[in-house]
């Protein structure tokens, strides 16, 4: 079971219509959930105390949403790359090594905080460029379906 | 004038729709022009010499489609990342130098020909991951609005 974890919630009705595209090809293989929580607002007047704050407690809520025997891949610009071969390669190991149930994080757009780079299982740097979250969840979910496509010598066009 | 200049149509809905918003928002900013030109079939069944030249071919009709003065950069796995900021005071230096015409170009499924990677002028890698060149459009015409966001000390959410 694949879940994708993020904060705020998808409100382009293009967006919302690329999310269910691809969460709709990706169940063909597996099992996949989107789970999104509440974001706070974090208006550009707001101290860095209150960003802090806003960043633990968007932090929190996506920790709470995490199941303790998942595996969690943690959306990061300080993460490690991971090509596409490889994200495939790393899901088909996950699974063949017990660990079916595996959580992509998207956090809020204040960034990260401490206690869910603790939790990572694995940082990935998508890109080194910042991505809106909402448009963060669909090139996931791509790289998702991408990686069943490959992992079953399936053609998917680039 | 930013020009974003790719290979085949975009066909889903969705992926139309998120199209449309970007150019939208940078033309506020800038002009913003995007430029289709048409694909060629490769089928699974095709040979790599068959494979070549619709990469070859497809490389042209990208290539027919640039002007002498325009600065061209080229999406390519094999090049160099940009982060958003960097990305940023690029266009704003290239702008500043005279260089008024930008091409962002996506090449077909195939790759890119040797051509093509000769024309650019900086070859940007925007992930290691590799995505549907549709899907890249979006993700360029993104990276593009927030340049000039950043540019102009504008807030943008992450």
């Amino acid at each position: 079971m694949i879940r994708v974890i993020a904060c705020g919630k998808a409100r382009e009705k293009w967006m919302m219509e690329g999310i269910r595209e691809y969460t709709k090809r990706i169940s063909g293989y597996d099992k996949i959930e989107l789970t999104e929580v509440s974001d706070e607002k974090a208006p550009e007047s707001n101290s860095a105390a209150e960003n802090e704050a806003v960043k633990k407690l968007e932090g929190e809520r996506l920790l709470k949403s995490i199941k303790p025997q998942e595996y969690v891949i943690l959306l990061d610009l300080a993460g490690e790359p991971c090509d596409s071969v490889g994200l495939s390669e790393k899901i088909q190991d996950l699974q063949l090594h017990g660990h079916s149930r595996i959580d992509f994080v998207i956090g809020g757009s204040l960034g990260l905080s401490r206690e869910l780079i603790q939790r990572a299982d694995f940082r990935w740097k998508l890109s080194d460029n910042t991505f809106p979250h909402q448009l963060c969840r669909i090139m996931v979910l791509e790289q998702v379906y991408r990686s069943f496509r490959i992992m079953h010598h399936e053609p998917y066009h680039k």
